[in-house]
């Protein structure tokens, strides 16, 4: 990963936001800045500097991973050894009483709390000021290595899909079939699911985020297996809806219907889009076929180090699709009490539209 | 789960806070108060009263587990449309150009953002405090349901060590044991891991937070565990390191040293002791035998509905310990470059002392 490169296109952004430094508090900002994975870090970056921040534990690690930036490991949370070198080396701006530098804070992840001990430690010689996401910002544009890791992660998703459809039967619990596929995916190399995998049969289809539970597949309705896995730190996200015995007609309308609609919103995903466009292809075509009002949740986000990153693809939302991010385009429609389907796949927006990067067909697969 | 008895503790104290009403924003603070399981929700007490704000993709869930609160379901996020409805029914506080009434906010988890964001919703009517942590204060003290249910988990986490044991051999990848191990963990019902599993062999078990990875387990070596399962909500947490072929005098003398400290550490644990004195009991010891210096984070933590919970047993805390509290006894010797031990149990404060929850033996094996 090109470290250098990253911090660089932040630390040009400092002095048109009126920022003297940036405190990047969000750990998966740390990673994508310097390469360190622990769960302990901050980061200043000033205009020609970089500094990493951890403690104890991670004297090894960063020395291991931290790249393009001086280690400093303090004996106390990161955030207050950052402050306390904030004021040891500013020199003149420390001791005057008025505020001399402008430092950046990430208001999306920073505590009320944790502003207010980073306050008191940095006393009035120091302003602090929320800033605009820059980091969260570069991270919307995946760079050749990101894509390639996410391309990576996607396709060892899908490759577990295969062996989903293995477990699925009427009787098996829920939990044994998102066991079956942790462990496959363990297997194939992967670090960790990238969220709790969702396996929600029958009735449950209908609750979006219905956990794999104790819950036990029914002869016959529809099964919503949504997972992922994070593979050298990026994530791969995708939700495929199979039926288990025969389908109602109504069953396959609707599971037609949301194939449709998720159709509708790729074919909408090009450079210079805005998110709500996109939103707005999928909703139309549920609307219209009246199950508008059961697609309770957004079109889509994006995913790289984190699951859900920005931009989100959502009606209120404003962001333009540029080429080189990668999102998911996941409509679904839940019938309270009755069921739900949903389908998603992984999308990288290219220079002239988009490629979906999930492999697995959408036609309806009944077990 | 007495969800009303929980409420009305935290309700009752809410007028000592100079609060009119608590925004609870942690999930799983709201879990804990009305026993919503889901990944979207805000709770807002006031001394009488209990709400519950969740969006549309938990309709569902939310009427089958919320207790003790009545459901409101928006259309944006949680917060917002707790902040709205603060505005819609207070009345005359809302019209009034003075603040009337005083929300408590929980600023260790509310981010400098959202409050930002709140705030512009209920203006000037408003006042937002800080409250102190009165929901994580409760959630210290665990009831008798919740002790069942720790102890359960804590069962089923050292139930899965024997497999463990199987799976350590030369050669071996890190993340293949932690793939067994997590593939009984979900056989045997558990609903996640409660952290991302550490298998830190060789050289990475001086790294206290090394998660298992690709590297293979060396022909000779310690190898750290520490893993735990999610069972009905609740976590469990252990460490065991044991040994690849013949340790040396050295690995010997330092595994001896840290179960010593780690014993003299659970023999501290009583009521009305500090916790500092608890993480002192641990330090002395390995200070003693010139290993205080290897030993490079707190002696342990609360444990609950999350991993990592009040009280922390660390050096600088001074909360006292009380029958009912659940905490981890941790420490550890790191060398750097060489290899590091840890030996972890979780236990419970009782009336007269504590008990050790973890049953697993505490020799060094040597596999």
């Amino acid at each position: 990963m090109d470290f250098h490169a990253r911090q660089k296109k932040i630390q040009g952004q400092l002095g048109g936001n009126r920022l003297d430094a940036l405190l990047v508090t969000h750990l998966p900002n740390v990673r994508y800045l310097c390469g360190f994975t622990g769960s302990s870090a901050v980061m200043i970056l000033t205009e020609n500097r970089s500094f990493f921040f951890s403690d104890g534990r991670y004297i090894t690690q960063a020395k291991e991973e931290v790249r393009k930036s001086r280690i400093l490991i303090g004996r106390q949370a990161p955030l207050l050894s950052a402050a306390d070198w904030l004021v040891a080396n500013t020199g003149k701006a420390a001791k005057s009483k008025v505020p001399g530098l402008t430092i950046g804070i990430d208001g999306e992840h920073l505590t009320v709390s944790a502003r207010t001990r980073l306050a008191k430690v940095l006393g009035h010689a120091f302003k602090l000021k929320e800033s605009p996401p820059l980091v969260e910002r570069a991270r919307m544009l995946k760079d050749l290595e990101e894509i390639t890791l996410l391309r990576a992660a996607v396709q060892m998703g899908a490759s577990l899909f295969q062996g989903v459809l293995k477990t699925i039967k009427p009787g098996v619990r829920e939990n044994e079939v998102g066991a079956e596929l942790e462990y496959a995916a363990r297997q194939a190399g992967a670090q960790q699911m990238s969220f709790a995998t969702i396996i929600a049969s029958g009735k449950r289809s209908a609750l979006p985020h219905g956990v794999a539970l104790e819950a036990r597949i029914p002869a016959r309705g529809f099964v919503v297996c949504d997972f992922g896995v994070i593979l050298t730190g990026y994530c791969s996200d995708m939700t495929r809806t199979v039926h288990v015995g025969i389908p109602t007609k109504q069953a396959r309308q609707v599971y037609e219907l949301v194939r449709q609609a998720q159709q509708a919103a790729v074919d909408a995903v090009k450079p210079g889009i805005s998110v709500s466009e996109v939103d707005e292809a999928a909703r139309k075509l549920l609307s219209k076929h009246g199950l508008g009002r059961y697609f309770s949740h957004s079109t889509g986000h994006g995913v790289g180090l984190e699951i859900h990153e920005a931009p989100r693809i959502a009606a209120a939302q404003t962001d333009i699709l540029r080429p080189g991010m990668v999102i998911t385009i996941e409509p679904g429609a839940y019938i309270p009490q009755k069921w739900g389907v949903r389908i998603e796949d992984m999308v990288l927006v290219t220079e002239t539209g988009c490629e979906v990067l999930t492999p697995t067909s959408k036609e309806l697969i009944t077990l």
